[in-house]
């Protein structure tokens, strides 16, 4: 037996009205036996940065086939547009303003395509809640087998975020933003892992040197573990979805470097002096 | 294979216990295959209007055969009825409290019985958690085909909420009542499009003589999304759920107003003099 | 046909990112057809009392079968252990630091063995996420039907939290800790019906004595349901968990009091003088 197909969701809606419930009712009334699985609808209101990050670290972790259904669209009712995507794992479902571009660094696209087909849409849909009305439809088509093709034209050239996976060069020593800082208070910083093997020239350690300065404080230790790091202050590590972050153990690095998501910190990697 | 019965949830218990975790349990204790879904649980505590509005808006996204169970029950322990309700469309399990007010005005009731028999409550309940011993069992025995007239004797006349869809006249200068503050501070007014539609004499449009007043500000500009107004402030819309809303493109008219959830604005809305 | 198996899932990561998608997505990608419940993920960030106290009354109310996930994890990356647990009615799986403590008090183990066994892990995992490479995973291989003993060896004696379910002997006056103040404020007392019991020599009731001090307040009216205490101020009732808590009818028992939770109060409780 085939097991239902699994359809993940990730907007800015929150949890205290009905909207998230309404675009689950608009997929299940297309295709009644979808595995339905909340990514998070905490996305800070309209920050489309914030959702891209989020959506990149857990779309790769959910089995091949999954439709990820992402929605934070300041640009609802405007001429942007929504967006089917294939790529050799999975589908994504998203207006088309940079929401994707992280996840599809790593997984490079099959196929997109335009969602204008009116037959994919909700009947009786406003104009003002293209998540029940378009997206969320739409995910539960391609559920029930529908080739994103039949949506709508190819859709070229996406639309994608400025800054993500700026390459650190070796040696570098410059400004870096701040990604994310999540519920334990961790200072998540647009760093991926490739680049800081290519800036240390190896994968980083206790030896490495890497130094982060804020206005407040220099963080220079790096440990593997959190619980490695108890007592110290902050530290930095790679985080699990393979981001370099400064954390505090039982603590929040974001209080002790007084910082926030989207400011800029400097940080130097190098090889180190021997 | 028929797909498995979905059934929805719609509290004030909030996400931080484990009340909601409790209800689905005693749910698939009886009936293991079922679609639970979400339609929120942080109505504010013991506010029966705002949950009925929720469960309104989302009810009927949903597919036939739904059955959705809502509990904001301030009346917990004393003798207020349970209800089960079945409508040409889909089922309903709550207490008799006014919750399922504005729902059963768009999906008119078929039959309604009261929750008594207590082969269908949980066996070792307490008297003080109804939604976990008689709400979520009785939706899950009505997943498992039990008819509603099981449940208990027919319902009759069921308890309902005073003002909602107090009927606007041509012409109308009066005051109405705010209905609900969203995540995104939009000011959703207690004024579905039908009574919009009596009272302008055609759909409103950006001719429309719709005035809203506030202690604070005045706002007579009607737009069709959110996106028509960007730079104007606060504006008029029908949402997405069929009510009159005030917004503010990228900002929140909530604060802009000055308003509230339960407070009173007046309303104008008449034809336009040409 | 089968149902799908049931594996709840009760941490602290919170719902702002997403770490708990993150979970459900490593399970999905072992066994994609599993009914997967949230008990609640607003546990106070690496509160192991609070998830213990959640766990336990949550778990017994999921049919037998059902798999529980428990995270509440300030001990990853060091050497404290990963648990499969096997009761005769349900699996559990979790760190071994207390959080399984309370819940083991209800449901026996049958057996309880370390989750050591790297092929049940996943393949590409950090070190600082046990709750995506190591607990979901293996809920997802119990599922699948993999035995507990093969994760790895028995596990012995596990850590239990301190003071839990304290024994009220007879005519006992001395101090109780507040478990948990939970969304509505009512305080949670570590007292079960059980030890209340014991200490009253009966069923408590409108007639026990039973005399709770704070600071502030003395509280000696018993009731049955809140509704029952219409009016009246802070009262002691046994909540639908099983445990002795104050509560004041549409108010907060906590606001009142002055108390939170980890604070200590003075509880008499003794059989009444007639």
């Amino acid at each position: 037996m085939t097991p239902p197909r699994i359809v993940t969701f990730l907007t800015d809606f929150g949890l205290e009205d009905s909207y998230v419930g309404q675009m689950k009712g608009a997929a299940l009334a297309i295709h009644p036996d979808l595995q339905l699985v909340d990514l998070g609808h905490e996305v800070p209101p309209q920050d489309v940065a914030a959702g891209a990050y989020l959506l990149e670290t857990a779309a790769g972790v959910f089995p091949d086939g999954t439709i990820h259904v992402a929605v934070v669209d300041p640009g609802v009712g405007t001429e942007r547009r929504g967006l089917a995507v294939q790529t050799q794992r999975q589908f994504f479902v998203a207006p088309d303003n940079g929401l994707l571009s992280r996840v599809l660094v790593r997984q490079p696209i099959l196929k997109a395509h335009v969602l204008e087909d009116s037959r994919y849409r909700r009947l009786d849909g406003s104009s003002t809640f293209d998540g029940r009305d378009i997206f969320a439809p739409a995910a539960a088509w391609i559920a029930r087998g529908v080739p994103i093709e039949a949506f709508g034209p190819p859709a070229g050239e996406l639309v994608r975020l400025g800054s993500q996976h700026a390459p650190l060069r070796p040696g570098i020593d410059g400004p870096v933003p701040v990604l994310r800082v999540d519920r334990f208070g961790n200072v998540i910083l647009d760093v991926p892992l490739a680049s800081l093997r290519e800036a240390l020239g190896a994968d980083p350690d206790e030896q490495s040197l890497l130094v982060l300065e804020t206005p407040r404080l220099v963080v220079d230790r790096f440990r593997r573990t959190y619980a490695a790091a108890a007592g110290m202050g902050p530290f930095l590590l790679v985080n699990s979805a393979g981001y370099l972050e400064v954390a505090v153990y039982r603590g929040s690095a974001s209080e002790a470097l007084g910082v926030r998501a989207g400011d800029i910190v400097r940080l130097r990697a190098g090889r180190a002096v021997l």
